[in-house]
């Protein structure tokens, strides 16, 4: 068996989600296929974790067993060959003994992007939830504030998954806005060492509430006190979202 | 007669260009349909040029002219309500007399972007030529520099095109570089008086082979005097291309 860890990059807008499932195209899918044309054997493809339907990943991580051997190099190219232009590899080398690309994760980073203006741009529409209203930046930095460190965001989990525990803990999170030619664009940079299922989009769409001076620090700190779904705000549509890094020891 | 003057950006990958033709769609006739459904009546849409399938614009000009009388700012909000969400109104006013888009236009600003990687990016493939090949930024500055002031640009013009003059003045031909994730990002930044079908597009060609060393500032003055073709560069792919803006006097 020979065992290659990849870092791969994709636009996730025409495709169902990271995971391989029926009647549907995932990433995953089109990384199986191309191994099968580069004749890689009987395979297997696991990922540092899902994404969703229309969120993209810069640096997924994702493990590749087979019964056949390549140089790195080799493979990498031969890989690109053979994939749709909006699936790339852009690392690829043995994995090391042992290597889980989900369970040895130390930390990932993901990076949500919010437009705000007026007249939404019609060259972003697949990176950006573009919402019309302004927001205070000031406020949602220091909501952002009240999620570092570690805290039970079982308020921020979307029902139906299933966890061992809702316990996360938050290393970084970074507020940045700038002046665009269509509007503000607001990046919120998040760092931790997991998250539960729909949880950065969760506290996106919370963060943005708080913005709109909607939700104060106060209210943050009792969704993380009571996890109650209620007391955090919605789900930030998906296609504002990057699997940006994932970093191991 | 009612007359409006309206800036337009569009997302060109899902369009056959700018102008209306049968069995494909357009960007003008998206907006004829949408001054259709708000009610302008029988109504003329005039461009300041064409683009090609696939080009973009931050700053198309558009006149319109229609039976309805509307406030501009109800103008822009209703088409935009109507538009297909890739065609946005960025401004409406009131055209003055006797305004004309492509007629009255004193200068045109496009702007081409070229990515050069040994991985292109996923997420720029509708809005970049990638390319796997380095390029030297002061070759493709002293070759641009050639097409600064007033020539005959007949050897950049596609052929079957039917113009009074090749003669064009270009005021400014920038290139610029800068470092990414992915490679290196090359933009053109070019002003001129008015752009021959496709003029654009076979300077950039014609300075990315310069970039590459295969063609001098000397040649780019010899496809300049010869008026051949053949003298200049391949045609680059049209996603690079945006029409960044049009001034009127």
């Amino acid at each position: 068996m020979y065992r290659y860890q990849l870092t791969v990059a994709y636009k996730g807008t025409r495709y169902s989600g990271w995971q391989i499932q029926k009647n549907a195209r995932s990433v995953q899918e089109e990384i199986y296929k191309a191994l099968n044309k580069i004749g890689f054997g009987k395979s297997k493809v696991t990922g540092s974790g899902r994404t969703d339907a229309g969120v993209h990943a810069k640096g997924q991580v994702v493990l590749i067993e087979g019964d056949k051997s390549f140089s790195p190099v080799t493979l990498k190219k031969a890989l690109n060959a053979n994939l749709p232009d909006d699936i790339r590899i852009l690392q690829a080398s043995l994995a090391s003994e042992g290597f889980h690309p989900l369970r040895n994760a130390k930390q990932k980073t993901y990076i949500y992007r919010v437009r705000s203006s007026d007249v939404p741009s019609p060259f972003t529409l697949d990176y950006e939830w573009q919402i019309p209203y302004s927001l205070d930046l000031n406020q949602m930095r220091r909501c952002a504030f009240e999620y570092v460190g570690k805290h039970d965001f079982k308020a921020y989990c979307a029902s139906g998954s299933s966890v061992k525990t809702t316990e996360r803990t938050i290393f970084r999170f970074e507020v940045n806005q700038e002046d665009s030619d269509f509007g503000k664009v607001y990046t919120f940079t998040v760092t931790g060492d997991g998250f539960l299922y729909n949880m950065v989009r969760i506290m996106v769409g919370t963060l943005v509430q708080a913005g709109q001076g909607r939700i104060s620090p106060d209210q943050i700190k009792k969704s993380l006190i009571s996890g109650n779904r209620k007391d955090a705000g919605p789900t930030a549509p998906p296609q504002g979202l990057i699997l940006d890094q994932v970093v191991y020891k």
